[in-house]
């Protein structure tokens, strides 16, 4: 029986992800990527449509993780967000701190990645503002709550990133939602 | 005595404005806007830098009044930042809507405008962090305040520009501040 083999995505992935660790995005061409894994461009193209791609080929996994959680949620809207972001904690990103810092070196040292990051954001803000819409919530409601949820993650995410930290991903935005509810609250009580 | 004139910084924003509404931003060259306002190349790049610049150069101003707001503030955070914005309402956008509608027009017709306005957006949110931390605010803290407080304006903004919308960007942000208020205060209190 032939050895088990990762498939083509995944060997074009792993292959993009070593290259452009070890030369950088802009001097790692697409040919390059399809050598390394033993395939050829046309196989990348099909997969992947551009070299950025590649590195983002994750994120519809997150957005579904987050809609499904967003849409079985009994919570209220915000709660909801925030609660989805802690289980793609668990489910997306526990015990991959090391992969994801490197591919957030990556992605901070050229502008095109960090272009298609943003768009990645907004399509995954907007298919859980869509969830939530779909739940009867209003749309001022749907959209505030998401890019708080949002935004919480983003400060966990770069808490949990950084050089030196230790706490759990899921912990950290537990501790940013209540910071941001402390900070949001009426005034007087939050000092 | 000569009949006033505006200064050349004002009459190569207003012939960029209107040439960039008139032919599209793409389709205007910097030659264009200078011969519009009677000056020529080498000034508009001496006081604008690129072509895209002629539309931001009222962020430097934007930015001034919130840092200023924010500096003057005895508020918590969030209500500082949420201050601010409102006090921006009044001092920058009052009266202007016609105007605020048609550059935003513009802007949304290219990626490099918006591209601009996003790096527009990133300097403002890092100034108003800063003057939270020049008071003494926690890290975390100021930057949620920030976030929090520009995700209002943006929303508020949005309705506001919304074809057929007739309340003023004032009470737009005081009536988003308070929605995001309700959302994310304890569960159970917001439905």
């Amino acid at each position: 029986m032939a050895r088990w083999q990762p498939d083509a995505r995944g060997r074009l992935q792993a292959a993009a992800f070593e290259l452009f660790r070890e030369r950088g995005f802009d001097q790692t061409t697409v040919a390059d990527i399809a050598e390394r894994a033993g395939l050829d461009k046309r196989t990348f193209y099909r997969l992947f449509g551009d070299k950025r791609e590649a590195l983002f080929s994750g994120s519809g996994h997150l957005e579904e993780v987050l809609v499904k959680a967003v849409a079985e949620s009994d919570a209220g809207p915000f709660d909801a967000v925030v609660a989805a972001f802690g289980r793609a904690a668990e489910e997306v990103f526990v015990g991959r701190l090391e992969f994801v810092r490197a591919r957030q070196a990556i992605i901070e040292s050229s502008p095109e990645l960090r272009e298609r990051e943003l768009r990645k954001t907004d399509s995954l803000v907007a298919a859980v503002t869509a969830a939530l819409r779909a739940k009867g919530f209003a749309e001022t409601t749907a959209t505030l709550a998401t890019e708080s949820g949002a935004m919480v993650f983003r400060v966990a995410y770069a808490r949990w990133i950084a050089p030196g930290s230790d706490a759990s991903l899921s912990d950290l935005i537990a501790e940013v939602a209540a910071e941001l509810r402390a900070i949001t609250s009426p005034v007087g009580s939050h000092q």
